[in-house]
């Protein structure tokens, strides 16, 4: 059993693009992964031999790329913490949603899917109970801003 | 002036631990450095060469270094980053102290002093508004965690 904290932040990054090529196309090309992660092509081959190394990609020479099982499983927990996080820097910090993502791709790979669960929590009660029920999202960025609404991003 | 996003991660590390360092004697020494960051001499000799040439540090070999006042200003800026993660994530995420300083020093090179005081007045929401007087702090940490108290770090 592969666990998530045996792989680096950047081959995280391939088993994510990897995960959404195939929910795009049903299968990824390396071309393809080189633009989403704006890398050179050697470098996902590099980086396919070590995946399929770890059981996590099928991979041959000028084939398609498919996440075995087991990829899966880890690209799939690294996306939720990525939604998690996301989610928590665009609805309680304000963030654009650009901004968010941006943060969140950076922050993802230095979290436990435990501590993922507790940020969606914060944001799910922060939802649910502060601006649903205690003041007006206009307030709520006020507060976590400083600023007046329109200058609220950073 | 400075940017602090034109220094990499590791240089913010070294100019943090410079700066913990002074506070505690005074000056800091190659050796001491080293310790603090885990490792090598030669790679803080290294590092204080660029930080020396971007004038954030005065250091001649063998002797004493001191931060430069613009190189206070950033250390100083990186710690404030790092109180603000350090303070959320032990406080709202309910973290230990240890897995608090762990985190957040792997996330305060990816945020910015503006987002740095989002957390901040988030974590004061929490404490002020949401603990002292919709909650107890055990009810906030079953919230954020799931488990009853004893069971609540990850």
């Amino acid at each position: 059993m592969i666990n998530d904290s045996d792989l680096s932040a950047s081959l995280e990054d391939y088993l994510e693009a990897i995960l959404i090529l195939e929910k795009r196309n049903r299968v990824a090309r390396v071309k393809e992964i080189a633009e989403a992660l704006n890398v050179q092509m050697p470098s996902v081959s590099g980086a396919l031999k070590v995946l399929r190394s770890r059981g996590l990609v099928h991979y041959e020479k000028n084939s398609y790329i498919r996440l075995t099982e087991e990829g899966m499983k880890v690209a799939k927990s690294i996306q939720d913490r990525h939604f998690a996080l996301a989610g928590f820097l665009r609805k309680v910090l304000n963030l654009s949603a650009d901004s968010a993502q941006d943060i969140a791709c950076k922050i993802e790979h230095v979290i436990t899917p435990e501590l993922a669960s507790r940020f969606r929590s914060l944001t799910q009660y922060i939802e649910d109970e502060v601006i649903a029920n205690q003041m007006s999202r206009d307030s709520w960025e006020m507060l976590i801003t400083g600023h007046q609404k329109n200058d609220s991003d950073n």
